[in-house]
Formats: C-alpha cells, sequence, structure tokens
C-alpha cells in the first residue's frame, strides 16, 4: 500500500489554483522507536495559509515547493511506540497533507471526543475559536456595552468572536458578503445587525446606520476597502484587531488606499496585527472559557465539510470564492 | 490704548498663508472680579494648529472664522482681581492670540522662572517634552537595548524623544531634512545615526542600514513616505507612535498610500494614534522626570525665536517650510 501525498508544486499567482498542487505517493512511513504513526481524520484549511505559499519572511516560514503542505489535522494513533500516546487516541497538531505520516510526539495535544465533536477542535475549540476570543482580549479589549463589528462575520474566527461581543453585552454588527450568510449572522449568531457588502454602495455610510453609536472595536478579518469604511467609523480610543486580509491575499501587486495615520490620530486609534500563536501561553484559560460556553449551549457554530483527501487543495481554493459557511473541513 | 488681536481670516487650504489672518484691535479687556489680566509674552506656534483651522470634528473643536486663534503661552499677570494669582505671576496655559487678556485663571499654570527659562515651559517642559516623553512611555513601551526610529528628529517633539532613547539605552536613528539639522541631531541631541530624507532616494534601505537590529519603536511626526519606508523595517511586535503626519497637513485631497494591514499581521506590528491630551493625569510625574532630567543636562533642546506679536503668523506658516530648528517660539 502507497501512503498519498500532496505537495505545493508552484507558488500561487492570484488565487491559486488546482495546477498549483501536485498529488504523489510514497512508501508507507514506519514509526521508529518512540514514534508514531498516524491517519489522518479531518484536515483544516485556512485562508492564512495562502501568506504561507508566498516566498517571504513571516510569522513561519514559506511552504517549499516540491514538500508537502501542512495545516491543523486532527489524526488517529494506529501505532504507538511512545509511551505518553496509545493505539486509537487522537490528537491535534499542525501536521502534513499526508494519508500517513509519523510524528515523535512533539506539539500534539490529545483531543477527547466525549467533551465536543472531534471536528471542533479544529474550529471553535481549537485555533479558529483562540483566534476570536484571544483577539478581542488581548487587542480589542472589548468592554460591555460597546459597540464590535466584526467583518467575514460568517467566518468560523467571526462567528465566534461576534457571539463572544453578545455574551460580553455589546451590540455587534457583522459584516458578510452572501444574503444567506447575512440571515445566519442574524439567526444563528444572534448578531445585533448584519451588513452585506456585495449589495452595499455605501459601506461608510452603511457602518454608520448599524452602528449608531459608533465603532469601539472592529475585529477585521477582510482587510481593503472594508477597513476603510470602518476605520471612519471608529470613535476616540477605538481599536481596530487587525487578524486577517483576505481581501488582499491573492493580489500580486501592493494594494494602495487612503493612508490611516491622519485618523488615527483624529481619534487616538489604535490598530494592531493579530497572530493566534503570539498567545500560546494563553491558549489553555481561553480553550476553557470557549469550551465552558460551548456546553452551555452560548456558541453556535458552522462548518462546510467536504469529503475526502484527494478534496483538500479544492477546499482551500473555495475559501477564495466564498463557498464556505463557517469553518472548512476535510474529512479524510 | 487699543488691543491687538490675531483672527482667522479664513480656513487655508493647502499651506496656509498670510491671506487667511486677520489683525483687528478691541479697547483693552478690563479684568472682572475673580479675573486676571494677562499680557502675551511668548507665543508657541505648531504644526497641529494647521488641523485645528479645518471645519471638522476633531480632539479639539476647530478655529471658528472671525474668531482669534489660540495656542500655548506665557502670560504676565498684569492686574489681579483673583487670589490664586498675584501681579508679576507668570503662567502659562492655552491663551488666545491677543496682546492682552482676561482669564478666571481655570486651565492656567503657574511657572516658576527660577527652575528653567520661561520659554522652557513651552518646549521640553511644556506640551512637546510631554508628547515626547508619554508617547514613548504610553505606547512606544520602549525598552533598553531596542532601536528607536524617529522622524521630524530635530523638531520640538523629535529631539526630546531620540534624547530620551539615548537615556534609555537604546540605539536612535533620526530623520530630517537638511544637512545642518542632521549635523544637529548628531552633535546637540546624540543621536547614533540620522538620515537626510531630502537627499536620500531609498529610505527603506537607507533605514535598514541605519538600524541593523530593525526597528522596535517608530515615533512618527510626519506620516506619508516615510511612515511606509519605516513600516517596512520594523521588527516583530514593533509600535508605531502615530503622533503627527505634518507631511499631510496641508493636502487638500485625501492621500493614498500602500495599505498597512499585510504589513501589522506579519510582524504583529502596532500602530496608535496619540495625542498628549489624553493623558492629562500623567502630566505631573512626567514634567518632574523631564526636569530632572533638564536639571541633569541631559536633555537638550533647540528654539527658534521670533520677535513680535506681529510675527505670529509668519512664524507658523514657516513650520512648513522647515524654517524652525527645534520649538518655534514668538518673543512679545
Amino acid at each position: 500500500m502507497k501512503n498519498k501525498i500532496i505537495e505545493l508544486k508552484q507558488r500561487p499567482t492570484g488565487k491559486p489554483s488546482l495546477n498549483d498542487f501536485e498529488f504523489t505517493e510514497e512508501d508507507m512511513p514506519q514509526p521508529k522507536d518512540g514514534e508514531l504513526l498516524l491517519q489522518t481524520k479531518y484536515v483544516s484549511v485556512d485562508p492564512y495559509l495562502r501568506g504561507r505559499m508566498r516566498d517571504e519572511k513571516s510569522y513561519i516560514p514559506p511552504f517549499e515547493i516540491g514538500k508537502p503542505l501542512e495545516s491543523g489535522i486532527i489524526a488517529e494513533v494506529v501505532e504507538s511506540n511512545n509511551s505518553n500516546f496509545k493505539k486509537g487516541d487522537f490528537v491535534n497538531g499542525m501536521l502534513q497533507w499526508k494519508q500517513f505520516q509519523t510524528s515523535n510526539g512533539n506539539g500534539l495535544n490529545k483531543v477527547d471526543r466525549k467533551n465536543a465533536p472531534l471536528k471542533a477542535y479544529l474550529g471553535v475549540l481549537g485555533l479558529t475559536g483562540l483566534t476570536a476570543y484571544l483577539g478581542l482580549e488581548k487587542i480589542g479589549k472589548l468592554q460591555k456595552g460597546e459597540t464590535l463589528l466584526v467583518s467575514g462575520a460568517a467566518g468560523a474566527v467571526g462567528s465566534v468572536a461576534g457571539q463572544i461581543g453578545k455574551i460580553k453585552g455589546c451590540r455587534v454588527v457583522g459584516i458578510a458578503g452572501s444574503e444567506e450568510k447575512i440571515d445566519q449572522i442574524k439567526e444563528k449568531f444572534s448578531f445585533d445587525a448584519a451588513i452585506n457588502y456585495k449589495t452595499t454602495s455605501n459601506m461608510k455610510k452603511a457602518i454608520e446606520t448599524a452602528c449608531p453609536n459608533g465603532v469601539d472595536v472592529y475585529f477585521d478579518n477582510v482587510g481593503g476597502e472594508i477597513l476603510d469604511a470602518a476605520l471612519v467609523n471608529m470613535n476616540k480610543f477605538g481599536r481596530v484587531i487587525n487578524c486577517g486580509a483576505i481581501s488582499l491575499y491573492n493580489k500580486t501587486e501592493t494594494q494602495t488606499g487612503p493612508r490611516v495615520e491622519p485618523l488615527l490620530i483624529k481619534n487616538s486609534i489604535l490598530m494592531q496585527g493579530f497572530i493566534v500563536r503570539d498567545f500560546v501561553k494563553d491558549f489553555g484559560p481561553a480553550q476553557k472559557q470557549l469550551g465552558k460556553w460551548m456546553e452551555d449551549d452560548k456558541l453556535n457554530y458552522l462548518e462546510t465539510v467536504v469529503e475526502g483527501f484527494d478534496s483538500i487543495p479544492q477546499a482551500f481554493i473555495d475559501l477564495f470564492n466564498g463557498k464556505n459557511k463557517g469553518k472548512m473541513i476535510v474529512v479524510v
């Protein structure tokens, strides 16, 4: 039996396409002493992976051409030569896009299917939930009674951020790109209002109307023109969590926009780039709080589940077509 | 005897000119019960006043057409009907551009000519010194061993910011617009290196060379393209103090530039607008520290002193021609 692998064939220019990925095979890996053999079960595909496909210095090294891609994966331990794990355990970690792989166990967390569905550990209890929670906590410093604006609001991070805003007693307004998403934001995630940016000609005015007391915290997953429109609506001492810029990820040239510094000065606004990995030491208490809210039925989430190992590249590409609702997960 | 007044005649478009100001006269003001009569001695003219000449909502209300302008002024009490002040006292406050004016004493601070020259209370011991100190303290959180980059480095705020950086044990690099200023930055203010942006074609590269360990804190007084060049040189967790944007103040249209959000995310960079008035409660300890450094001869400062009440508008206009070295002050 051969082991299937997905490698980066070439660096995408603009929006990624299937041609940028290569399927290859290798002999089945054998775990050495102290190692595990893992079988991939659930694969998380996320917009930030687009950044790692570029050959530039960033917070994690870029993917290499001709090498396997990797992302957050839930795998089952099918063989163990490591006393910390036993056959049948499920683990969560940054793993390669392979059907089977070996690991020495470093960086893997055991996950318990009794507490929540396994897939939840890739989403609301995983990096996306932690991103929403810690972004609001560490940069947003969201306070009861404030107004929270969220872009990419139907997405895996945005939907959790908005719900945390409601738990904290804030007015929460979401921005998304379809009527179906707008309905979900309001009904499933209990946002107070939602704006469909695809059918709104004047975003600045739409945000002003939806946020009658201005915007105190803006959780930004998209960047670009929606960020511009949010910035002019920020209150004195407003905080912008620059968590993502999906509207710019596939652009091949440097994008320009209105200069932000006059607005920042005028209203003492803070903008800060946020990478959840900077706060690894806070993951424990954050996961506990998210788990508690899950138990209490205070956090809803959406998943778009795609089947089959071979579907991983297309599922990733579809993120940039807005095809996912909530977390995009591939079940192998 | 008549009292001279300088009013805003019209809102400037682009760079302010003498036509935007009107000299008028009024009868000599008479202090009522509880009031003082003040004679203007030293007038501070500052770039931020340009913002107040615009008719837009900001952190202080705009100047009104046909009304006197105002700025930081040191005045002598020439008559007092207020027991908190006596004839011969000197006071510092936000006062009108009049030769004489009355006041009920609110918002005025007595200044002592024994501790420092009176003019110093408009500069290194006044709002500009406080701006440098509190900007670094509250937003920059500058640490020993880090690299501090300062634009407008020969100016009233920039020169103090750089010297505080040296006191804190940092590598300090300044940016300014003439060889004379470059010499002052290095010799009088002890910066480690300085860049003349007017004779440098590639600012990004020049900053990279002057800051071999990257930039940890950027104290920005100018905005625009110099900010762009600084941002690409910021280290992980870098902090930008957006204190001023003099390069944009006289522009009549919204300026565009490279979008900042991808850079902020890539390196977890913080940018924050800074207005010293947001930190009034911290002025006391900050002034004490600045005064101590003055006494210990650790803070040098430059002044450009212009004479005569009638010179106030031209002195203000000359700020935008780069004619001042350090604090621009008019002695009446």
